[in-house]
């Protein structure tokens, strides 16, 4: 029964139904009462720390510090800057009375139409409106100037169709928010968020990652430049995993925000905004898992080594456990995170298959041969292979194991993606390529309306013009007009 | 001019102007265009984000996990618990609307009429409700028990009146939320995170607190008892720190949550829910500060150490830098966070000021004289004392120091409130003592009658029943009514 209880849909039945299997089984979140809104459950959570944690040391080592804006944003903000409004106006949550009273027959409560606000307030949906309304009250000279604040918050957004991690109406994300004295350290800080992004993907998350930037179509509502990284699915659709925005002056202008130069010239200030979200979860589950379960990085797992007693009777448990102990103190000196689980209401074999699900990278078993023998069964999730290791020295054995495993996975969904990018001249081409997954290298006119009725004819988007792409000659496999190189085309979660 | 923009009114002239000035100046919060909700500035939230670490780290040492609940709980809800609606259905932040549209003009947006919820959602003020509905999918057996869970998250509840950190209608905050088997550790639990509580606020943040019971007027709506610490703030005032509810089976019986003991028999499950919020914040700034503006408790102190370099010309500045850099590495290297100002558009007299104000617990500055004798001058913030002292060993200095200024503002805070302590035995006295500040000891007949007429005519609430109060015969001050302990009253926060 236990058995069947963490089964998943194999992939190549449904990657979709796998998805959201393996989402629930292996405890990383579930649906919540509250259409669109998911509840993150303590081991999903447990990564997403991992992440924070990481991310928020590189952010402060990259010069940043946290802060912390309202929830709620005025309605007549959202309509300040043009593009925004189009953007983010459209699906939010809107707050209208700020009160709620018994009904007359004592049943329950109702909205209290007294309480009504003069403005509505919108639970942010991105937090650049009501702290560049801050900002103006931060910044009159260069010297308040740069302005480098994150903050990790809550967000809402009104989607219709949600997944759990992929869209969902509340997600929880971080947002950097900065501004500049000048154009150039604007557009240098954009960039240098999206190599850090880039940086955590493939160094944590064993994600490789495309960086890009967006073409018009495809910016953030108000962004002068969004810059992108990109990852492949391992159903070849990409996954938009984090973008860095240069903002321009827009959001300056839209709030009035002026400083004074060196020179004392008066300007507007420029702006970046950069983020990541809980939809990294998603990304990081597709990337890597199995029809076993998740595969989890090392240095993102909540535990890296999971420890199984195989024993009968108290006598041969009370003895594993002293060995353990002391196997578990030499792990946690390298730094190295451990969980024993010798409950004894669960079997062996079920323990196995949870934590495979569970994606912790390596799993130890302890039995009475191994006593005797001084042994320890070591097995790795990556590749579902088994070893019997002595144990002396164990600990620098697995030490050197996660490392191996980190870097195994990362090659692993690198192969995927080297195998899955696919240069291609002609529309049919393209069409057919498309169905099969993967990204797609083709040119491009470079004009809306052609982006647009291949997005509306085969569901690709361009995901993004890549950084230092090579310079080529040639047609858009379209309209047969003339380019100057190939963009990212894929479809996209 | 410098100098001005950092004075604060003293706290003689106006307590309160002084506590606002000094959030503002210190650059901890300010008031944000939404009403009620405040900006935590970078240094503010610094400090808040170092009270999460210590806290979090607790929590997890105590055996609890993160998790994450969604910030909307259904209207209907919320009238599950009855007496949970009376307290928290009042002033809530209530969606109605999810879309909002371009006006006719097209000069703005308006809330799109046919985007209105069936059932209106409200921005959680606390989450009993939506994570029980939770728990209900989560515990069928005793095998799935206790779940101990804890989320960081923001809350809303419409305040009128507001104060920044005090009282606002958007707050951060931890909220666990734990379900049992049995009563007994239900009460345990509840319990132990008040002595977690009572722990992190007396060796981290040096506020002593007073553990107590409140009475059934004072209680969370909806807990069968509520565990409070209560501070004394420097104005006499007391502040609620933080409280931890034993909750019974009153959730589980509103959400159905049964279980399956190890008899087999179903039962309801027992809960408790505990929490502190950035409230902590208003109770660390006035537990220490002075009118020169913040004193922070090394532990919390986003920097312990300010190093300022006092010099003439290029040449004595880089000496001076050579030396800090050394000074700085072996600071660091015993954990002391250090942050070196040699910035040069600001005198020394300035940033003398402005560390002041900011709380630094150790200043230290080095001139040329200090460079020829191998010195540096050390001031303490807490008594702003300063002394010359050989650079020799002066890491072990410092941090023996850190040590010191930790325990003495401990002291400091204790003193105050054992001073400030009144035992009460009629009325008279208690309305002219009340007057004066203070916590007051005093019998209470144990009526809700007594209480609310004393609140009426004083403004003094009973802030808890003491643990491990000492009993002793008296009457009530107010009825005359026999009595068997004196309880704490004082007016509060």
């Amino acid at each position: 029964m236990a058995k069947e209880l963490k089964e998943l849909t194999p992939r190549s039945e449904s990657y979709s139904q796998w998805y959201n299997d393996l989402v629930v089984k292996a405890e990383l979140a579930e649906s919540s009462a509250v259409r669109g809104c998911m509840v993150i459950k303590p081991y999903g959570y447990a990564i997403w720390e991992k992440m924070q944690h990481e991310l928020d040391r590189m952010f402060k080592e990259t010069g940043h510090v946290n802060a912390y804006f309202p929830l709620f944003i005025p309605k007549s903000y959202l309509s300040r800057e043009a593009e925004h409004v189009e953007g983010f106006a459209k699906e939010c949550a809107v707050v209208t009375h700020y009160r709620l009273k018994t009904n007359e027959d004592h049943t329950g409560v109702v909205v209290d139409p007294e309480a009504k606000l003069e403005e509505e307030l919108i639970v942010r949906p991105t937090s650049e409106t009501i702290i560049w309304s801050t900002y103006k009250n931060w910044i009159q000279s260069h010297r308040d100037l740069p302005i480098l604040c994150n903050q990790w918050a809550n967000v809402v957004r009104w989607e219709m169709r949600t997944r759990l991690f992929l869209r969902t109406a509340e997600f929880l994300w971080q947002e950097g928010h900065t501004a500049h004295a000048t154009k150039q350290e604007a557009e240098a800080e954009a960039q240098k968020m999206l190599e850090v992004y880039a940086d955590f993907a493939e160094n944590f998350m064993a994600m490789p990652v495309v960086k890009g930037v967006k073409t018009a179509n495809e910016r953030f509502a108000g962004a002068l430049d969004t810059y992108t990284i990109e990852a492949l699915m391992q159903d070849g659709k990409a996954l938009q995993s984090g973008t860095s925005h240069f903002l321009g002056q827009n959001f300056a202008k839209a709030f009035d925000v002026k400083f004074t130069d060196k020179e004392g010239k008066l300007d507007y200030v420029w702006a970046t905004s950069w983020g990541v979200s809980t939809r990294l979860m998603g990304a990081l589950i597709m990337s890597h898992s199995d029809d076993n379960g998740l595969v989890l990085p090392p240095k993102l797992a909540p535990y890296q080594v999971v420890i199984v007693p195989i024993y009968k009777g108290e006598e041969q448990l009370n003895a594993i456990n002293e060995r353990v102990a002391q196997l578990t103190a030499k792990l946690k000196a390298l730094g190295i995170s451990v969980k024993y689980d010798n409950s004894d209401n669960k079997k062996p074999g079920w323990k196995f298959a949870e934590y495979e699900l569970k994606g912790v990278p390596v799993r130890l078993a302890i039995g009475q041969r191994d006593m005797e023998n001084g042994t320890v069964e070591v097995a790795r999730r990556d590749t579902l292979t088994k070893e019997t290791v002595s144990m002396e020295n164990i600990e620098n054995y697995i030490a050197k194991l996660l490392d191996d495993i980190q870097a195994n996975i990362y090659q692993k969904a690198l192969n995927y993606r080297e195998n899955n990018i696919y240069k291609v001249d002609t529309y049919e081409e393209f069409k057919e390529q498309i169905e099969k997954g993967g990204f797609i290298l083709a040119h491009w006119d470079g004009t809306s309306e052609t982006e647009e009725r291949i997005k509306e004819e085969t569901k690709a988007t361009i995901r993004c013009i890549p950084l230092g792409n090579p310079q080529e000659d040639g047609v858009d496999m379209l309209t047969g007009k003339p380019s100057k190189q190939r963009v990212l085309f894929a479809r996209a979660y």
